[in-house]
């Protein structure tokens, strides 16, 4: 119990990539660590690393063996920092953690647990190109790791239905390479043919790299795990070299 | 044209207010400025302003003129910084300067614009009290400054529909105290009456203050301009003094 409140957890995202995107106040919680826990490349991003620093890398699966290391470790009396890419309670490792702590030890529960927050990634897409997440929209990971394409396809269906602007978190791996094409094929049925469609790959980062389509010739094959894609909503447009959303459907006033 | 060609417009948000939440990717747009736009208390919070730089404060009205000024200093040779709270391409300016940029002078097209990301208020916001955003969810704006309720009515509706954590922007002000009463009078016909709602008030602030609800028993009126309002999904739950949204329907794995 003494070791228990002694112990920290603080669960934090990078940003998207590039270190200037990352905040303070997670660079901070980093500095004070003890152990540093997370998916390797997302360590791989924290340049200021100190040899007493212990590394717990881990590979991209299974989350919630990540998320009970670092609660047991916090428990041993660690400041433990959990690293997530982007904003950590965005698809990311936060909500592994409270799974982790709902079915761990109940003496867990009395941690000094926080969250800090980050730039998620669609963020940074947006701002690649412009202002695409101006108006209402909403956030589906394609992954259906845990959950079922039926979900996935019903939220679909109801984000057009909103005419909502749609950002498509995970919309393909190695594993799942036909999600983005049947996400796709559905949305053809609900919208319009020249909505406008981003694949923002790398967003933040010196790579960032935009591919822009309409939904009537998008290419599913061309995003990747590292892929954020956009839909835009009925009112979504170019100026320029922008894609953006206006405010409210009365346009400007 | 040659003013043009050397000015530029960088649109930027501060976070949710403290300043280890703003990333130094801002700070530097921010420091590297010659005029600084923006609503007063968004300008307030950028502590470094130096006596060179040339401030445009303005009222929280009439996004549309700011943004004008904005592309009219840049396209006068200056280094301008739009300055949004949050993140500057969700409910804030960014949109706004897209579209001056569209009714504008075609000359403004040229200019150097470009868009950083920040932390969003729904970011801090559930990073103050777990992680309910953990699944698919969306993001609504209840201010019907420029759509109609009835757009943001069928939002409602199809966020119940898809089972969508909801995030409210916007969801009272003096002059719209009661949108967010009908909002959850609408959601109470759709949705579970233990449904988590979270009304945090300045997230990410030293101020941050949660009043946790259920659906059934929220009181709209205890909600305010500063407040970020989160509606649970069926999965949305407490662990400890935690809430958050489990990753997928299927839980932990």
């Amino acid at each position: 119990m003494s070791a228990a409140s002694s112990g920290s957890l603080v669960v934090v995202g990078t940003g998207p990539g590039k270190a200037e995107l990352m905040t303070p106040a997670t660079a901070a919680a980093v500095a004070e660590a003890t152990d540093l826990v997370g998916y390797a490349p997302y360590l791989d991003r924290i340049a200021s690393i100190r040899p007493n620093q212990q590394r717990h890398a881990s590979d991209n699966r299974v989350e919630i063996d990540r998320a009970r290391l670092a609660l047991s470790l916090a428990a041993s009396g660690k400041k433990v920092v959990v690293v997530s890419g982007g904003d950590p309670g965005i698809f990311a490792m936060a909500a592994a953690v409270f799974e982790a702590l709902e079915q761990g030890d109940p003496a867990w529960r009395a941690l000094d647990i926080r969250v800090e927050p980050g730039v998620t990634a669609m963020l940074a897409a947006a701002a690649e190109v412009g202002a695409p997440l101006g108006g209402d929209f909403c956030a589906i990971s394609l992954s259906d790791n845990l959950k079922s394409w039926s979900t996935i396809e019903r939220r679909l269906i109801a984000a057009a239905e909103a005419d909502f602007v749609i950002a498509l978190y995970n919309p393909a791996s190695k594993a799942r390479p036909h999600q983005l094409r049947q996400a796709f094929e559905l949305l053809r049925r609900l919208k319009a043919a020249e909505t406008p469609v981003l694949m923002i790959r790398a967003a933040g980062t010196a790579e960032a790299r935009v591919l822009a389509w309409t939904l009537g010739a998008a290419d599913a094959g061309q995003a990747d795990m590292r892929t954020l894609v956009i839909v835009g909503s009925s009112t979504t447009r170019q100026v320029g070299r922008w894609i953006y959303t206006p405010r409210g459907e009365r346009g400007a006033n």
